[in-house]
C-alpha cells in the first residue's frame, strides 16, 4: 500500500483479536521505522515491547485500564539519554544533557519514530491506539518497566490485529489549521466556519445528551480534559522530569 | 510506494533544486496527513507553510542559517491551543489548558502529524530536513510568524525537490534500543557492542581528525551538543513556555 492509501482508511483500533503478532513481523517493522530522522543521528530513544501478561497488568492502571490498554502488546516509546550518556562516559566525554532542551529533542525523535512505526503497523494489517495517558502517569509506567534515570516514557501504542472496524472520525477543514507564510489569527466567524459542523454530527449530539451538557466544547472542558486534571498531571510530570534528571 | 519502501531509501535532504512544489500537491499531502491520530480528535496543531522569501529570511537566523533553512519552503508545525480555546469560549466553555500537560499532549499530536507529512512528502519525491533548532529559538520563530499566545512551534521541516543524493546514515542495531517486556539496563559490554562500529566508520574518523578530538563522543559533548548550549536554550524554552501560557 502507498503511504496515502494507509492513511485514507486508517482508524484508531481499541479492540483486538486473539491472532498473534509474530516477533519476526514486529522486529521488521521496528527495523524499518529506525530510518526515521533522528537529531544528530543520536537515536535518543528506547522502545519497550511488552507482551508478558504480568507486566501488562502492571501497566494497565497507568493507562486507567482503558479498553485499548487490554491489547495483546503494549509498545512504550521512551526518550532515552541513559544509553547515550553511558557511551559518552565510556569514551572520555562528559555528557551535559540534564536539561529540558535535551529532553525535548529526544521527545521529537521518539514521537516521530512512534508515528512511523504506527503507519508501518497499519500497512501490515495491524491496529494501533495512542494511549495519551503515558505523560499523565510516567512514574507508574517507569516503575512497571524498570526505567532508569534519564529515560522518560512519552508515547504508548497498543498493538494487535483489529477486532473492530470503526467509522472514520471527522477532521476540521484544511483551511482551519494551515496558514500561508505567517500565522493568521482566527476571527469569531473563522471559528464558526471551522467548528460548527461538529455540533451537527449525530455522534456528538448523542454525546451531549448522555452527558447532559449544552455544548460540545463543555464536554471537553468539563468532562474529558478538565483544568483540574491538567494541573494535577502537570505537577506529576514536572516532578518526574526532575526525578529523571531533565529539570532542576 | 509502500511505507516500507519509502523508508528503506530515505535520507535527510539539505540541498534543494529550483523545481517548484505546487500548492495542489502540498495541500493534498497535508490533507492526507490529517488522518494521523490526534488526542480526543482535538487537532491541537497549526501548520505554517512559508514560501515568501521575506518571511523565510526572517526565519533563517532562528535556524542558525543552516544549509537546509535555505529551502524553497519552510513548514513550521506548532502546538496550538489558541484556536481550540477560542472555540471553547464561543461555546460557553471555560478552557483550562494553561499547563504543561496540555502542551505535551499537543506536542505529541504535532510531531506525529509532522512525521506523517514527511513520509507523504518523500513518497511524492520531495525531500525534507528536520530543523532541530525550532525548540532552540521558539521566540524568534514566533515573532517571524506572528504566533499568538498558546501557540508554540515544535518542528520545522525544510521542503523541496532534492538536489543531492546523500548516502544512507548508519543506525545502531535493533537489539540496542528495543527491550523485551521491561527495560534492561546496559552493561559496559552492551554499550561497546552497540556503539563500537561507529568509531570505525570512515566519515566519523574524518570527523575526529577535522575536529581534533580523541573520541566520537567528545564531538557530541564538546562541539555539537554542549552542556552550555543545552542549559542556555532550556532557559529560553522555559521562558517562552511561560510567555505562551503553558508554564507558571
Amino acid at each position: 500500500m502507498t503511504v496515502k492509501d494507509v492513511l485514507k482508511n486508517r482508524c484508531t483500533i481499541r479492540k483486538y483479536s486473539d491472532k498473534q503478532v509474530s516477533d519476526e513481523l514486529l522486529n521488521g517493522l521496528l527495523e524499518a521505522a529506525a530510518r526515521t530522522s533522528t537529531c544528530g543521528n543520536m537515536q535518543l530513544y528506547s522502545v519497550v515491547v511488552t507482551r508478558s501478561e504480568d507486566v501488562r497488568k502492571k501497566l494497565m492502571p497507568s493507562h486507567f485500564n482503558q479498553a485499548a490498554s487490554q491489547a495483546p502488546i503494549l509498545v512504550t516509546f521512551c526518550a532515552d539519554y541513559n544509553r547515550f550518556n553511558k557511551w559518552c562516559l565510556q569514551n572520555k566525554a562528559v555528557p551535559g544533557y540534564d536539561n529540558l532542551e535535551s529532553f525535548v529533542s529526544a521527545f521529537v525523535d521518539t514521537v516521530a519514530l512512534a508515528q512511523t512505526f504506527s503507519l508501518l503497523a497499519e500497512e501490515a494489517g495491524l491496529g494501533i491506539c495512542y494511549l495519551g495517558t503515558t505523560t499523565y502517569n510516567p512514574k507508574l509506567i517507569s516503575e512497571a518497566l524498570n526505567l532508569p534515570k534519564m529515560v522518560v516514557p512519552v508515547v504508548t501504542l497498543s498493538l494487535g490485529y483489529p477486532d473492530e472496524q470503526p467509522a472514520l472520525t471527522d477532521r476540521i477543514p484544511l483551511s482551519g489549521w494551515v496558514h500561508t507564510d505567517t500565522y493568521h489569527d482566527y476571527s469569531d466567524s473563522d471559528i464558526h466556519a471551522i467548528f460548527d459542523y461538529k455540533e451537527e454530527l449525530p455522534e456528538n449530539k448523542e454525546f451531549l445528551k448522555i452527558n447532559n451538557k449544552e455544548t460540545l466544547a463543555q464536554i471537553f472542558t468539563d468532562i474529558r480534559y478538565t483544568k483540574k486534571d491538567g494541573d494535577y498531571f502537570s505537577e506529576q510530570l514536572i516532578a518526574f522530569l526532575k526525578e529523571q534528571g531533565f529539570l532542576k
